[in-house]
């Protein structure tokens, strides 16, 4: 059975880098997947809001440090293999997708037909001038 | 903005491979992440069922086939730039862990605190034998 008094991510696994799932606290709505390194995973743990490496800057990313729209971590688990993160958090702004929608996962598939499934928040021409 | 008519996934963005949470359609607990190749993608179609690629064992894994617990899929999301995608199941026998609790997200840090925040459903020995 793994370890139940910690939370240590296996980053060596994965060349470096963990998924992170981040979940409204309040809703259960699935947000976002990006992936975090140690250095994100440890900025996350000492600001309370999440940060993750991105992938396509290869940079640390500080969610919502441009739009405002930061994670505050309400907690954290871990899988059972420990190789991917949920973060539940308090979604400021109400929108995780830089598209303006509350989800990432805004399109849906369902008994064959395509549909948006999450809210449509912010106009991003208004958000990222 | 990305397109709202169907869900194609990217799978030659991260070497044929996609990550594909499960979230259960019912209490919208998080209940595992894996990954899914193009020949899982098309059973996962072709079935109604979650099928995963099985990075340890390098083979198609039809989730369930041996405990019985499968996941019957209701939907499926994509994630705005078609990397991720999320599988709201019904979680056949309760739990997706092989561990034996609802969720392989188990573990929780919270305030500084590490707890078990998933139901433990079953005892593994006496399903796998």
């Amino acid at each position: 059975m793994a370890d139940t008094t910690s939370i240590t991510p296996d980053f060596a696994k994965q060349g470096g880098l963990v998924p992170a799932i981040a979940q409204d606290h309040k809703t259960g709505e699935v947000l976002m997947l990006a992936y975090m390194n140690e250095e994100a995973w440890a900025k996350t743990l000492e600001t309370g809001e999440a940060h993750y490496w991105s992938r396509s800057r290869k940079k640390l990313w500080h969610k919502g440090g441009t739009s405002g729209h930061v994670q505050k971590i309400v907690s954290i688990r871990i899988d059972c293999d420990n190789d991917t993160l949920l973060l539940l958090v308090d979604q400021i702004g109400g929108a995780a997708c830089h598209e303006g929608y509350c989800s990432c996962f805004y399109r849906e598939l369902k008994d064959g037909a395509c549909s948006t499934c999450s809210a449509y928040v912010f106009d991003p021409k208004e958000v990222y001038k």
